[in-house]
């Protein structure tokens, strides 16, 4: 297609019409000048294609396809390349199906275990979210095929989610909720980009342009077109001007003749439209320059794919006294409904119609295994029987392994969990074959953390999330020790909800929602706040050990555009092969009265496989500029102060087993301006100002006027220093004994300003 | 003094004049026209009166007085009678003294621990701070000598305190931060209220409108003149516009001139000036009309009152196995430099020059008590030679009570606290003491909380706060059993700093410092986050027991304009006589998704003396417009929901014995205005819009479209209906399979609007 020329062809009302959908799933044809409709289909972990008509609200059945681990699960993974192959395979999948572009992933930070979306989601923390996106992309996208990084951006909770507004400052923003998009965007190129349904500061996403121009195509360099997400559009023509391309799904021509009338009235430009429309073409072509008609889904090379994911996936979160991996001639006991018919996947636009589902009860045919259904999922009530059943099942076993986890209607798209805990049968039968047999392990299927009362009287628990169709052959390759588990943490499992930072302020009053916890998400907030976590974020086990020791930099000190490589040694301390996710945290050491930041930061990580006994160099590369920087919404632009900052490395946020004090130069933190109300201990940060301020030292000192130097206490001296430190320039006319006037205050503030400026010309090239 | 006469004969240089200070401490006289000058001084909890002349930073020796217990104290009362009789012998002694104006009460809330002026304030909780303040106020203007209820408003930290701006919503300030004034302003009716030095949302308070006139004046009937915090005018003319009439202290006529100059050029109505002095003149002529020049100041007489306040303040934290009160024939240690130097008051301001200061040491002299010095307040500094005597002392005796607390360089007006403890070498003692005896008690004295690390390891804790100067009887009275605790605590007491629902955004960034726990401050934080602390706020230990049960109400069900009588029984199940602090809490019960509020909140107390066995009846009248409210911040006005609500009685935040349900009949939840973007569920609020809803129940419905009930999981039932409940009108255009149009949807919107409009005309009168 040669775009330039079609916009001379094409006519107003078929430029408008391309800007929506022609169906649920499709981009418009227009056949007179051979622009063919383009296919997107739902999924992050699997391909949900709908039948070619589709319905009106996108719920029909979708074709058989096969479901990997879903984002939860992945993120867990802490590995790069294996989320990268995941999404080379979708791409085969979307080539073999004719879908143009797929709709994911979803990036959106996990600010409250109770976001009904969460199990789509990667992570609490926005680099580890940014860097599986990044290469989830990329997987997808080295076929040829699109992805649709979403939802941009703020959309964190389910509740009220075409209608609440998401308030934050712009450095909460920049600094966790853009963030987990930004690292993607720039990295792996995603060919579109989906607005999301919410507001955010009182502007809905599809009509924020600060954030779809401005951030997205301005700053990050986007150049594709940005889909609403399903229904999300408010205002058609002010989407379009914002930098909304494409409509979602199709508005039955209501609203292209919305932009139709703009434009004849003069409301909208036509370049806006044409700039729509050659995005929108740009993908369709690549869409067409990159048909791969030889492709081939092949559905049981994929469930493999899917399996050996899921393995690497799981998070060892208890293993006392080497209680797992289980013998492979003793018997066990699997107790629990989801052992039999496990869950995997959530509920929604993502979920999958599923050519197979293999459950653990099956995979572990060849073992001395015992099953006992334990529980119901279609209600929470204690069936006495079902107990009693599982309870024999326990004793009669070595090990009973009980498969737990949330039901499909505790958690999905479209709304959110109202508590954290497990169903009550299921914590009851946990706790009675706990009871029965001490050595108990405790498989959790679902999408977020859940609440453990019963963690002490367990002697194992594996997390294994929503983790595909494969998830009962990726069990049981743990649980009997074919696979080591490598899986960490993504996201901080609290002891209660209660203790989750956004717990008073999550889902907001009305349609508004402030996201008062600011960038203290997650971890960044329990670790600040010293408080104890039931599992903290990055932690899991293995059945062997490591070492993470003698973190070293070239030097002690650095510039803050210097780029600094980080070295440490990992060391598998125990008998058998593993792998260890190796994490680097920032630590800002200087107090500043600036910014408050968290205590610490994860800047890199590394999944390493090691050997029994070895010893592995893992080299991390930090841009200063971004690594020790925080943004600043006053001044709009992130910052590097000068300061000391200490770089940790560990296998948990808990557990930082090998440190490195280092000083980075950067910024001075200077006053913006100075005025009449500018506190002299601002003042006094701008080199020489204290010579202007000798002066009037007089004025406010306590000798002179003072005939006892504790007449307000003890602390009198301490008083006077902060007072003096806190006080502004125009307190020189209440305190200075008549002798400043108003128009010397003012002149002083002006010879300040040139202090100032000569400060900053020198500040930032520190 | 005819005012509105002498309006007429101030020349406009002499109006403009009066508007500031003669001095550090008096307002300007005007001789020519019989117009005097008014004395204010310093002082909640003692006068703080400087010789005639004074000096230009107002820090010189005052004349000797005698130093009450400082807010943190008497709040800890529970006692309004209490603090009037404070308040009275305080009016008296500026009756002899000449002083028009006392400079309390200081009635800020209590948002951080780390507050270095928390020892003035008197709780977290608005509530008490307000009962409190007004007992103050009206016993001190029952002596014809007036009052300046300070800082005006939301003045909760001294970091910074001249120019940061503490940010918030309308609902925090309503609720919290300005509930601390309204109920004694209302209430007491102070002469003058005292205007802080920070901004609020951005604006200083001296020239923030809408909190001087719309609120204080307007909607609060306050009559008297508003003062600045001494050097709190940023720009005299819009200060005064919005209602801060008199600047304090003296600008040497500097800022009069501008005064002067404003109204010449046409930018200053002379008749705001005139208003302003008008007020001051009117306080001016109240001090005269009042004048009591037979009043005598008898210091010993004060202090012997400041003792039997002091008895009534401390709070008992901790008595295990009864180790209180001492035998007064066996031997006590008396461990610690504050046994015979008593720390009992803080620096800055509200310091007193005391005329005599009581130790406990010199109060036990007829027991047998041994004393060691334990530490030095001047350095922490563990000294080896006074540990050795310490722990000799405590060997050698029966009981050993160590006398701890704060150093006075740690808390001040014009610093905040940078921890929350203790000096090392005090807990280093208390663990040393306690490991030599184990029946140790800890005497706290100290403004604010301190961490606690000795706890599980001594008997006993008696919090003493800053009591005053005759903190060393009381204590001693405590101690022997002469007088049975009675105080309770106004605070919460943390485990740690971090556990501070301010804590990671105390003091703020720069300037701003925004408010974000919002109203979850103090136990409405705590009980919420279900978080355990140190010591409970409302908590306090006697030497016998109590019975709070059987709340009961006349009926089950009001109206929200209704008066609840809520009764109680309460026993003294011990035998010795002693008085409980019996607190009324709401706990709202119905979940709303349009207020996040505390789980609960205090709305009433009562302290109640009782013998032993004795059980009285404790009536409360609750206000259900108020005890049931929250403040609205779109409607701009407090709303009660209908709803349940729990009342419930105890003896501490987290003892409550006994509760009743009650239903309380106010508005119900209605959307303000209906848009194409309003949701439907919102919608479904209005009585009838249901039926404007039924025509399009199909367009939306899954069973037309859908050929599988669990295409998108188990949970599809669930997800649509959540969906229907958030999709909003305009959703009928994406999802509506193009059988709606946008003219409907517009049209359906209007209708609605109609039934909106009669829902609301039915709504307040419920």
């Amino acid at each position: 297609m040669n775009i330039p020329e079609l916009l001379q062809q094409l006519t107003l009302e078929e430029k408008a019409s391309l800007c929506s959908g022609g169906d649920f799933w499709h981009t418009k044809a227009i056949e007179r000048l051979g622009i063919p409709a383009m296919m997107m289909s739902d999924g992050p972990h699997g391909l949900r294609k709908q039948d070619e008509t589709g319905d009106h609200m996108g719920i029909n059945d979708s074709i058989k396809a096969v479901c990997f681990p879903a984002g939860c699960a992945t993120a867990s993974s802490f590995d790069r390349g294996l989320v990268e192959r995941m999404g080379k395979a979708l791409g085969n999948e979307c080539q073999a199906e004719n879908v143009g572009v797929l709709l994911g992933p979803a990036v959106n930070i996990k600010r409250s275990p109770l976001c009904g979306r969460n199990f789509e989601y990667y992570s609490e923390d926005p680099y580890v979210a940014g860097e599986m996106a990044a290469s989830f992309i990329q997987g997808v996208q080295s076929q040829q095929v699109g992805t649709s990084i979403k939802h941009f951006y703020a959309n964190n909770q389910e509740h009220r989610r075409m209608s609440s507004s998401s308030e934050m400052s712009e450095r909460t923003a920049r600094e966790i909720y853009l963030a987990a998009f930004e690292r993607p965007v720039r990295k792996a190129k995603p060919w579109t980009v989906m607005c999301a349904y919410n507001r955010i500061n009182g502007v809905y996403a599809a009509e924020n342009k600060e954030a779809l121009t401005d951030i997205l195509r301005g700053e990050w360099n986007f150049h594709g077109f940005v889909v609403s997400d399903w229904g999300a559009v408010n205002d058609r023509v002010a989407d379009l001007e914002s930098g909304m391309d494409l409509e979602m799904p199709s508005s039955f021509g209501m609203r292209d003749a919305e932009i139709v009338k703009a434009v004849r009235c003069g409301r909208l430009p036509e370049a806006v439209l044409d700039r729509a429309v050659t995005r929108i073409l740009r993908i369709v072509q690549r869409y067409l320059d990159g048909r791969n008609p030889d492709a081939v889904f092949d559905r049981d090379a994929d469930h493999e794919l899917a399996r050996e994911i899921a393995s690497q996936c799981m998070v060892l979160l208890k293993n006392e006294d080497h209680i797992l991996p289980l013998s492979k001639t003793e018997t066990a006991a699997f107790i629990g409904k989801f052992a039999e018919s496990p869950r995997f996947q959530g509920g929604g636009s993502s979920h999958i119609n599923c050519h197979k589902v293999e459950s653990a009860l099956e995979m572990a045919a060849d073992y001395p295994v015992l099953y006992a259904k334990g529980y119901e999922t279609s209600d929470d009530v204690v069936r006495e029987d079902l107990m009693a059943e599982a309870v024999a099942a326990a004793k009669a076993a070595k090990v009973a392994v009980v498969f737990a986890g949330l039901p499909d209607t505790f958690e999905s798209e479209g709304y959110d969990r109202e508590h954290m805990r497990l169903p009550d049968c299921q914590n009851a039968l946990i706790e009675a074959v706990a009871e029965a047999n001490p050595n108990t392990v405790v498989v959790l299927h679902g999408g977020s953390p859940v609440e453990m009362p019963w963690l002490h009287q367990v002697r194992g628990v594996l997390e294994a999330y929503l983790c595909g169709q494969a998830v009962g052959g990726a069990t049981v390759q743990i649980l009997y020790g074919d696979v080591n588990p490598s899986g960490h943490l993504a996201e901080t499992f609290p002891i209660k909800l209660e203790d989750n930072p956004s717990y008073v302020a999550y889902q907001g009053e009305g349609d508004v929602t402030e996201y008062r916890e600011g960038v203290f998400v997650g971890y960044r907030y329990y670790t600040t706040k010293k408080m104890p976590v039931l599992f903290p974020f990055g932690f899991g086990l293995s059945y062997t050990t490591f070492a993470v020791s003698n973190l070293r930099t070239a030097q002690d000190e650095y510039q803050s555009h210097d780029v600094i490589t980080v070295s440490v040694d990992v060391t598998n301390t125990g008998d058998r092969a593993g792998k260890e996710v190796v994490q680097l945290y920032v630590l800002p050491q200087t107090k500043t009265d600036s910014v408050q930041r968290p205590v610490q930061e994860l800047r890199d990580f590394e999944k390493v496989e090691l050997a029994p006994h070895e010893t592995k160099t893992v080299t991390f590369t930090l841009h200063a500029n971004s690594a020790f920087a925080y943004y600043c919404t006053q001044k709009k632009r992130w910052v590097v102060e000068t300061g000391k900052y200490l770089l940790a490395v560990g296998n948990s946020s808990d557990h930082l087993t090998t440190e490195k004090m280092l000083t980075i130069h950067g910024e001075k933190a200077l006053p913006a301006e100075i005025t009449l109300n500018t506190t002299i201990g601002d003042v006094l940060r701008i080199p020489h100002a204290d010579k202007e301020l000798e002066k009037y030292a007089g004025a406010f000192g306590i000798s002179s006027g003072s005939s006892d130097e504790n007449a307000m206490g003890e602390s009198t001296a301490d008083m006077m220093e902060a007072m003096m430190k806190y006080m502004p320039i125009r307190g020189l006319l209440s305190f200075g004994g008549g002798e400043v006037s108003i128009a010397e205050c003012k002149a002083l503030v002006e010879k300040l300003n040139v202090l100032l400026e000569n400060a900053n010309l020198n500040n930032r090239s520190e």
